[in-house]
């Protein structure tokens, strides 16, 4: 196979410290200018939320991998950055390693009131969650390409909203109160105020 | 007073529908230029997760006014956008109605590891939700402001995602399945492709 480099890269993420499913987010249809700020909250969301990864398809945009792994190497944790990747490899990749593609939509099946959440957790799969930016292609609704359709609520919001309340779910809120390690910077929570704690590496 | 007209336009949103509270974002250190889509988002993501109104504090933006009210319009529901309002004002006239602030921000109680969530629900209150763009004056985390400090993680990642899940575990999750009244349209949703069910109106 010509092109399996990119889902190679994303072996280690596949079983995580929790022995819970991995799921690396796919953000399609960036334009470097025009969304710049909104794929850095998707990006930083996924990370914030759980996911082990991301992947800026089809295009490369240098500026916003080092903001995301700048916050990575200051906050912590492992969570991979990989740009480039023509969609269709990325998914086609990820399938042959037995993983699902689950499309994030409007038109799909609503989250809350239908079981999808439910059969997705039953596949016991790792998952590459595709989310779109402008209009995505029709294929991204065909079998061929996404496993599950799903709706974070039938209303059109956010991308960014989406990818976090998705997670949030999947992993059942855990993902909020975890540990990541060698972080540079922790937030000691506090009712007022602001406190870190910063490890100065000396 | 001499500034109570921004909070009594939200007077009607107190007891919404199902007779829960009234949660209402307001979006401080919007930035036209650069904050356009991501503000837009916010503001989308308040809606669709059962927020009932939205102010965007200090600043005006009638691009971003006329994009969200086009949603309501097209999409259904209520959904009150207001903008300019100080935002000082807007929080003493919000506690003048007795409800209270609530602050998102990274610094704040974990929303996942302390009981924060369940004190403000057992205020029974209606929320003023505090989302900035910008680094927050300070005041913002006063008791005089903020009857809470909430962290949605102690990670950084987005003010959209903020929101959203907040409410989803506010409302818990049933903010997704409620039907928006008076919508044109509606998506009718599927395990696959686009199905939408169109009001034209004659």
């Amino acid at each position: 196979m010509a092109n399996s480099k990119p889902a190679q890269q994303f072996t280690q993420f596949n079983n995580n410290e929790a022995g819970t499913r991995g799921i690396v987010v796919l953000r399609w249809g960036h334009r470097a200018h025009r969304d710049a700020r909104l794929t850095t909250h998707v990006a930083l969301a996924a990370r914030a939320f759980g996911a082990t990864g991301f992947i800026l398809s089809d295009t490369f945009d240098e500026h916003l991998k080092a903001s995301v792994e700048k916050v990575t190497k200051r906050w912590g944790g492992k969570f991979r950055f990989e740009m480039g990747t023509p969609w269709k490899n990325a998914v086609r990749d990820w399938k042959m390693r037995d993983g699902i593609a689950v499309h994030l939509t409007i038109y799909g099946e609503n989250i809350q009131s239908s079981n999808v959440l439910s059969r997705i957790r039953a596949s016991g799969k790792n998952i590459l969650l595709l989310v779109g930016s402008r209009k995505v292609p029709p294929e991204f609704f065909s079998a061929e390409i996404s496993d599950f359709n799903v709706a974070v609520g039938n209303q059109p919001h956010s991308e960014c909203a989406a990818v976090a309340v998705f997670l949030d779910r999947f992993f059942e809120g855990k993902e909020l109160a975890k540990d990541f390690g060698d972080a540079m910077v922790r937030v000691i929570p506090q009712e007022r105020g602001k406190k870190t704690e910063v490890d100065h590496g000396v």
